[in-house]
């Protein structure tokens, strides 16, 4: 069983990428055998690499876009060669709530799942808490 | 590997139950062992089976709850033992986009994830035809 404090450094790993609108570091998380999926909130599926890198050239290359995200109450799931961590995300405009899954590819773990939608309820800090000690 | 089609069977009976507001056919089909996961549009994530399960009784028992879903262009991705179905929901309302997850047991397809999210870019017969065909 994998540590679950590897899969969260994985799931920082997106986020960071994400904040720093850094493609080469994002590019490198995607999976490259296993054929991911990207939900992006309000998006279609994007179901090929190469359109899910494209999302993220467009999201990064937009100044309106997204970043100052923080993630919160992060849970880990891992079933088999699958680890899946379901977290918050706060964004400035509003909170959401995201899935990323992860398989081990070649060593690290890379993405091969990431819907993000939106949460009308975020958690508040005991709740989130209470979430984390689980 | 398993076949496709029996993924696509399991994800049509997660629906079935759905629509017809069947609480014993919806809790039959939700993992016992695998820890779940259930994202209802807007809600925080639910990660108890007893959650889960309060959750459909709470929809089943709305009289505005959705019903009439239809499914479209579902596409299967199997990875190990996780069997991932990535569709859009059309409900009389709109459109949503929902990922759904099965394990396999007790010689069963059982849901361990499923999240549904607002699509603001439905499918036109096109694409879905398209979708479907890769």
């Amino acid at each position: 069983m994998l540590d679950p404090a590897v899969v969260l450094f994985a799931n920082d790993a997106f986020y960071i990428a994400f904040n720093n609108r850094d493609f080469e570091a994002m590019e490198a998380l995607w999976s490259r055998e296993a054929p991911p999926v990207c939900i992006h909130p309000g998006w279609r599926p994007l179901v090929t690499r190469d359109d899910i890198l494209d999302s993220w050239r467009e999201i990064f290359g937009n100044a309106d876009g997204a970043t100052g995200i923080s993630t919160h109450a992060p849970r880990v799931v891992s079933q088999a060669t699958l680890h899946t961590v379901v977290c918050y995300e706060q964004l400035p405009g509003g909170w959401l709530v995201a899935t990323n899954i992860f398989v081990m590819e070649a060593g690290e773990l890379r993405m091969i799942h990431h819907q993000a939608g939106q949460c009308m309820n975020p958690p508040d800090l005991d709740e989130e808490l209470q979430m984390a000690l689980q």
